[in-house]
């Protein structure tokens, strides 16, 4: 167990630079698995001066997983301020989505891992299976409006086609291999027009 | 915590049903997370009746681990046996590798949590990235039969392919909505020919 090194001239921690340490080790042990005592061995400094930016691991734990919805629940915005057919919102969701996970990576896998222990976590997977609402009902439109395939219930696909997006944590690595927008370019080929490549 | 319910007249456990409760006491706990102890309290069984049917913790994830990677491997002997196009032997390899997913679910659930740090769960990840090779090999051989999309790198399209595969762990549970068959039929659709209704 080392100490962080030093910031940059800095002598301590921001909330920001607290809160990216305290994710990576909720992501590597578990939030249940994270003490506030094995956060302030990685941080190099006393619970004390961590509890001077927070009041508790729960607020960390909301900061973290509420910077992941929050900009999910951004692109729902922008989508829905959009005109046209629903596919192409569906897209643009899709496109929106895997920003979200490229940018914010630790805060989005973390989100994804929240099992529903606490208040912060139980409030987190409502938010969720609100996104997730909105998904289905894009999917529902969008076959309605005869663009996608009617062939599958509109709740698994919704699920199949966020399942892909949210796999990308798995293996996505940032500065190594594809961006963001190869990665969203790849997700949105698959997932809209498949891997087949259909006789000319 | 309560001891396991009598199991139809039996005294105790056989390995077999042992083995279920440890893997979905890992899978809820995660295998850090849960110890000899922990198990024995959850079986009603002291911790020397479990030593009598496995020598470790470890040993109970490799068993573990082993069900569900020699699923997936069976399916690769099959596939490979196959005759004909590298793109219908890859339709064969997510179908046979869905079926193994939600028959042996806690157990594929299981081996993909893996982290790697024992020697059962390096060997583990390491037959996982011998599985993955196997897929992006097929992915190339299809591209170069004409038959897959060649604007999206093999790999890519591998690892997207089996991200939506396992991406069913999240929210799949046998016995409610989708059979095993509805559910490859609804991925192979959609990975294959994409949820957007081409226009006639």
């Amino acid at each position: 167990m080392t100490a962080a090194p030093a910031r940059r001239g800095r002598p301590g921690y921001d909330l920001e630079s607290l809160l990216l340490v305290a994710v990576k080790l909720f992501n590597e042990r578990g939030y249940d698995g994270t003490s506030m005592e094995d956060l302030s061995r990685k941080l190099g400094i006393t619970k004390s001066a961590i509890y001077h930016h927070v009041p508790s691991k729960q607020e960390l734990l909301r900061l973290a997983v509420d910077r992941a919805l929050d900009g999910l629940f951004g692109v729902v915005a922008e989508v829905e301020a959009q005109d046209g057919r629903a596919i192409d919102r569906l897209e643009s969701l899709v496109r929106g989505s895997v920003s979200v996970l490229v940018a914010q990576l630790p805060f989005v896998t973390l989100l994804l891992r929240v099992r529903g222990n606490t208040k912060v976590e139980r409030a987190a997977l409502a938010r969720r299976r609100e996104f997730d609402r909105i998904v289905t009902e894009l999917v529902a439109k969008a076959e309605a409006e005869g663009d996608v395939r009617a062939d599958v219930d509109p709740a698994v696909t919704s699920r199949l086609l966020f399942g892909l997006v949210n796999s990308l944590i798995e293996w996505y690595r940032p500065g190594r291999g594809s961006t963001g927008t190869e990665l969203a370019d790849a997700v949105c080929k698959i997932a809209f027009d498949g891997l087949r490549l259909s006789p000319q």
